[in-house]
């Protein structure tokens, strides 16, 4: 397994005796590989790493070369799942500071007048094109973009701005899906049986991350992986069901509240946002569930860090670190001293960032009593990326099928956006 | 008052009666005024809004006009109260795409090595200065990456490289002031009795607040003013104690254990992380407190909105709504409106976001059984800003004093520290 699942800090009084919940965990796992639980019709996630064809991948990369050979930046233009895969992605595997020519940009996920507007005022003086992705076509945020962003492309390119677009959206059906065939834009399908959360594997996050330089044949291996390695109905070996299992038990025997997903590395800060999606979308349902929460360490040890050693006892914490740096920095001896750093001479920052990494551990489990889970993994690529993400999304069917609600709705969305069209005067609301 | 704040989404069995309130609160508010609580040797930012002086905010403009006109990049190197106000301030004010020349990036508050070896590289690129920002000058993530930074400005800039650094320190002890005095940099002083969190209104803040082109006279005005609206004793009146006193009822009466902080634009964002440091690291101790967390709507409720209309009843949320933008954006007619967003024409976004707002509210309040906080300004700017901030301090003051905690103190962000320390071998630990 390419994710080491640390339960060192956790304490041994949180740690469910596996053999008990053997029947239980194997009963699950043969639900959701026979397709009989609730949301069943949303496990086509399950086998996509396998099944999805080489024609496709090749087809994206292809389109997304010629994307980069003529054009500066990328709009993905969606929300929720519909940009931050791609989002936490891309900024794990290029970091914040890229030096790719190819500039992603995000917008349809906001209706604040400012970011659209700054957004739209920046691309003006970009060389710019279009992912616009959307299930149906008409979620108010995105589709008013798509609109805006239209607009511009025809302004600044005339007729063939459709050359620029690329959607990805239903197979069939939908507004988007109709436009599409209309205007002959280029077009991917999001299969019908794999929800927003679970899309990154699909084109939805494929074709950004190709666009971005990004071997996404390294990251589909990755997954595939992933789904063999966490294909195994035995808790006492399957460290994926063993995490689901151990946040399970630390809400509903132990009555933590709050589950807080901490990182080591600011590029990685995209990819809580896309964890937290995961999870409190799967599971936070029937006034159930972990809520979850998230830092960038050490970074925000200076600013939460005082809550989650002496504050309410709420919260658990599950870290994430990887081993190796894509570059590593030496710190060299200063003759003067002046800020005392000498005793660091010779050392590595990576070196330092493990130090912090295990005194941080030691002081939120022993000193504040605050347990910790610990997923490790060797270095930061695009297959241990896509395997890291296989890994969460099975750990989340189990743990919310353990929660008894169905991991793959989210009937609680449409209710604000219900209220918005009542109030903006939308026909039949 | 510049903030109205408001409880009509709270639900009348949330709302403490006041009156039964007024003399605790009363109390309190004395015992902050005569200095004789907690931490009361911390307390100088209560009155420094009105003490700054001219020539100092004279002082701080001239050099940040010459840093201006001379340099394209600034880099803030600090880590906590030392550049999430800053940062926050930035963001907000300038928005996430900024037409201004001068870039200001954010160093000092990370070990990881990919992301100061991607800034370094970046750094390279650009004619840089630097805002060094430590008490101590000791802290590990700020000293070491300014030992880096100094490095980079002698190779690339000489012996003149001191004139590209300004320093915000103790005003007589500490590391960093004695390399001040030796090197001779441009320093200001970081006032004894100002705690990080609280330090925004210092040179902290001020001096890069005033690179990136932010009035902070302005600024300091909207914080005086404040200070001035904040200075009453009578919980029936004072908005700013009455927003204390209710999360206090919530989290200890009504057994809430999580604030959320929603704004509802991608701009202040930032704004949420400073005030997650604010409270979280004033109030979590003694096993006590809410903790904070944040959500930027309409974004996240494509995420997190499930979890808050459905999930565990474990919080309370406190919308900051800005009701005017800087720019606005009217939707067009589109003769063949396949997305069917014609029922939206000479409609413009911030109509639209604010009835995302409104159907939001009623959403989580009356579906989802979420008490809701509202915080509305009138528009964002630096007088604004500044004003919310010292509403938000003085909020936090007393809160904190009605959970019996120092608010000014942060024991324990030193326990990882130490435990770092002994595993770097340093001496002493």
């Amino acid at each position: 397994m390419k994710i080491d699942v640390g339960f060192d800090y956790l304490g041994e009084k949180n740690l469910p005796n596996f053999n008990r919940y053997k029947r239980k965990i194997a009963s699950i796992d043969k639900m959701i590989k026979e397709r009989t639980g609730l949301g069943n019709d949303y496990l086509g996630w399950l086998d996509y790493p396998l099944s999805i064809s080489t024609s496709l991948l090749d087809d994206i990369v292809s389109t997304a070369n010629v994307f980069r050979s003529k054009y500066d930046t990328l709009v993905v233009c969606g929300i929720g799942g519909s940009y931050l895969g791609s989002k936490a992605s891309i900024d794990a595997l290029r970091g914040l500071k890229t030096t790719d020519p190819m500039e992603i940009v995000y917008l349809g996920n906001s209706l604040d007048p400012n970011y659209v507007h700054e957004m739209l005022a920046y691309l003006k003086t970009r060389n710019f094109s279009v992912c616009v992705i959307s299930k149906s076509g008409t979620t108010t945020e995105t589709s008013v973009s798509f609109r805006l962003l239209k607009d511009l492309l025809k302004e600044q390119y005339g007729d063939k701005y459709r050359e620029r677009i690329v959607a990805v959206t239903d197979e069939t059906s939908g507004a988007l899906r109709k436009e599409v065939n209309n205007e002959g834009y280029k077009a991917y399908v999001l299969p019908g049986d794999i929800g927003g959360r679970y899309s990154v594997m699909t084109p939805v996050g494929l074709f950004p991350l190709a666009a971005a330089g990004i071997d996404i044949k390294a990251f589909m291996k990755g997954m595939n992986e992933a789904r063999i390695d966490c294909d195994n109905s035995d808790i006492t070996t399957n460290k994926c069901y063993q995490y689901a299992l151990v946040r399970y038990y630390l809400h509903t025997r132990k009555k933590y509240k709050v589950e807080m997903f901490n990182v080591y590395e600011p590029r990685l800060t995209a990819v809580s946002e896309w964890f937290k999606q995961l999870f409190d979308e799967s599971e936070g349902k029937d006034g159930k569930a972990l809520l979850l929460t998230s830092c960038t360490f050490t970074t925000d040890l200076h600013s939460l860090g005082q809550f989650i050693q002496e504050g309410s006892k709420i919260l658990f914490e599950t870290i994430l670190y990887v081993k190796n740096p894509d570059n590593d920095i030496v710190i060299k001896e200063d003759p003067e001293n002046l800020d005392g750093l000498n005793y660091l001479t010779g050392k590595s920052l990576s070196f330092i960032n493990q130090k912090a990494y295990i005194g941080t551990l030691k002081a939120h489990y022993e000193n504040g009593n605050v347990p910790n889970i610990t997923l490790t993994l060797d270095k930061m690529d695009a297959e241990n990326l896509g395997y890291l993400y296989y890994f969460l999304m099975k750990a989340c069917a189990m743990s919310a099928y353990l929660l008894n609600v169905n991991p793959f709705n989210q009937p609680g969305v449409e209710v604000y956006k219900k209220n918005m069209f009542h109030l903006l005067g939308k026909e039949g609301y």
